[in-house]
């Protein structure tokens, strides 16, 4: 019984992979909003569970220096989306960080979007959750390659109704639906005002499912960008109470159920094998709401600076017929690597007609190559590189609190630091280092020179 | 051949199944010194790689609220072997807080140790490494329940050569063998001096491996108790540079790839279903050696502190035969439940004629409860109580900077923590909840009044 077992298991295996060479993946990427590098478990949060994300990391691969685009949502979303920092696509401002419900702005038509080179290969395309590259219908994601959207156009704590609920930051603490008045959308009309937020991961969840069911003799890409663990904090009441951490904690566990929600449908669909899901975050924690906000782990700082707090964050790649099992990897990969990584897993090529910032991952996360091709990060805060990374070295050329009144402070030397012994930034080792300085003031300057940024859709709105 | 082997291995599987309940189960503890709890891959840590101690965690238990006995060696190691706070061993002063090299002092022959009480139930007993409980021979390992010791007697840093090396804190920053002058010592002879401190884990680990081979065939008791990762930094040529972390992530690998030694051993042996394996640290990273420090990843502060950094530690259980594999667990234990769980397991009864401060844990690690027979832990700095947890509460009647200068600073009311909510210890929620703090006060009050501590012997000594 135990060897007919066996010989099963090996059959099973040499057809996916059969399967898996026959047609392109599909691709799922899941994204969370403002969670921080610290707080899954299998990145060490101490009190808060997440099973479903710590098994498909060991049944994939955990990277620890994996980056999102930006540090705050606009701007990160318009980099994953595109392949190209931000500030190349307009969607990146030193007046306003990003789109509000007052913006006229958003992401433009001609740039190039992974559902529109996943569409024209012949893959089902969905947006589900927080979209933020601007909510005017030519801005929306069916206008940008998807064949259906259900989401919530901006941020969750837009739309705040100034008659409800205490005032300043105390609404948060006890949220309410009510307080708020952000539109939910099915395609370009709004379908629900205020979005019922306690439902609205799991509603998510149930689209994607849907979709994974109603897809699975075709390719097909989903985006599902969760809206949480963005202040104001909702969940099910299924998870009420649930985690030791509290709200936050019942928040990112709802959201780690619905991983293996999404995961378990694409195992029921016998998918698993022709299906890549990459699990991630659009920036760190926002740290200034306390215990509403979510932990960096061992970095520094949180949402909105060019600390490592504000940038790195979980980074997971799962695809049992295609990413070998069980690697853990300091390896840099971005966000910006999503859209050349899914062209070359359709076997489509990237837009050629303009600079990309992200590198085609695959060869790496199949196996094939122990070392990823970027070997680099600039960290931009709105148009301007505040610092770069080049293999385990960071200079910071200006840094400046997440939020507050205060101004940019300009290093001259920069400061350097070497994120493998010191990850916190701690020790700033760049006296010891000049020729490493050198190197990074060279590579951030190349970068910037050949960077000429669009006029910002971010001002284009009326301020309130 | 493959079969063959297939065979053998389930033959030697329904084997250690059928002795497990025939026989008490060996017991290994593996103590480091000075690791943090951000410092494992499981913990978390970006770049350190630590995969024998990841894949333990994952085939035991791995414990996220788990605490040493105090936040410095000397009490802390006087905690894990008898069970009970150093104030109750003499082994805690306000004036020094550990044993140095002119000490006359050590843990007292009327305390009973975990290898007394093992030793008594027919188990070989192995002292190996740091031992840190007095160095006169009356102290040593062999006068306290252990068959054999080979280790340095006090920490890896004390017998500094005065004449060698840089002065002060440089000589740590590239530490040579010579600049100490630490004796290594087999039962109470000194073999070598200075201990060649390059190659000591791995004797200490080729040590240990030899008596799982000799003992095989009775229960055994093996504490390996690393000098490492205390400054002064060493590890074996064959770990330099191999870790993204430097120096002292070279170190904390070849600590992880002893441990792979010696549960590799205890597979060859056939034994894994009738052993059980500790892991963890003795206290937090020493922070004031910055890189050559390690991290307590989101917790706050480390070694010699009250606050969670200090004393809160990595801490993992595995024994195949016992514990079920893949369970994470946020209830509390620390090394003072060695003792009790050890007899427990050991078929003993521990000593009854005296306050013991462990749990026995046996139920709980087995799987047979969901919680942990602890639901409190005293903080005690030298002889007084800092701090008081009990269930996820924390209350701080005072505070205090690890090193330095600084005097303590008293609380009243106590600063109140919910560890849960906030593992890094920011949030001060006292006035949200008098009753809890009222009850905290109750605790460490009974605690105190029940502690009758004689005179310690870390003031037996002559300072140089």
């Amino acid at each position: 019984m135990r060897k007919s077992i066996v010989l099963l298991t090996v059959a099973a295996s040499f057809a996916a992979v059969a399967s898996a060479a026959d047609r392109p993946p599909n691709i799922v990427i899941i994204f969370a909003d403002d969670m921080g590098y610290g707080d899954l478990g299998c990145y060490g949060h101490p009190s808060i569970r997440t099973p479903n994300l710590d098994r498909m990391a060991s049944q994939g691969m955990r990277f620890t220096d994996f980056y999102c685009g930006a540090s705050v949502c606009t701007p990160s979303r318009a980099a994953l989306m595109t392949g190209r920092y931000a500030p190349r696509c307009g969607m990146a401002s030193d007046k306003r960080r990003v789109l509000f419900p007052t913006s006229k702005g958003g992401l433009q038509a001609d740039e190039v979007t992974i559902a529109e080179i996943l569409k024209k290969q012949g893959y089902a395309t969905h947006a589900i959750g927080k979209w933020h590259l601007g909510h005017l219908p030519q801005y929306l994601p069916t206008s940008h390659g998807f064949d259906t959207y259900f989401g919530i156009p901006y941020s969750n704590d837009m739309d705040r109704l100034a008659a409800k609920g205490p005032k300043g930051r105390a609404a948060f603490l006890e949220p309410r639906v009510e307080y708020w008045n952000c539109p939910l959308m099915r395609g370009t009309e709004v379908v629900e005002r205020p979005a019922e937020q306690t439902t609205i991961t799991r509603r998510y969840t149930e689209e994607a499912v849907k979709f994974i069911k109603q897809d699975k003799d075709r390719p097909f890409f989903i985006y599902l960008a969760h809206n949480l663990p963005h202040v104001p904090l909702f969940r099910h009441k299924e998870f009420e109470g649930r985690s030791l951490r509290g709200l936050y904690g019942d928040v990112i566990e709802e959201i780690d159920w619905s991983v293996g929600q999404v995961l378990e449908a694409i195992r029921e669909q016998g998918l698993e094998k022709d299906t890549v899901v990459w699990f991630t975050s659009d920036n760190g924690p926002w740290l200034i709401f306390n215990d509403h906000g979510g932990s960096a782990g061992p970095l520094f700082e949180g949402k909105g600076c060019s600390w490592e707090g504000g940038q790195r964050v979980p980074g997971i790649a799962w695809g049992p017929g295609r990413i070998p099992a069980g690697r853990i990897t300091s390896e840099l990969a971005s966000t910006l690597d999503f859209l050349p990584t899914a062209a070359a897993l359709a076997g489509a090529k990237p837009p050629t007609d303009r600079t990309l910032d992200g590198y085609d991952l695959t060869a790496f996360i199949t196996g094939k190559t122990d070392k990823s091709p970027r070997d680099r990060f600039f960290y931009y805060r709105d148009e301007a590189i505040y610092a770069v990374r080049q293999g385990p070295y960071k200079a910071h050329f200006t840094t400046r609190s997440a939020y507050g009144p205060d101004k940019p402070v300009k290093h001259d030397p920069p400061l350097l630091f070497h994120l493998g012994v010191d990850p916190g930034e701690k020790w700033n080792v760049a006296s010891q280092h000049p020729d490493v300085v050198e190197r990074l003031i060279k590579l951030a300057g190349e970068q910037d020179a050949g960077l000429k940024a669009p006029p910002s859709q971010l001002e284009n709105e009326n301020i309130k």
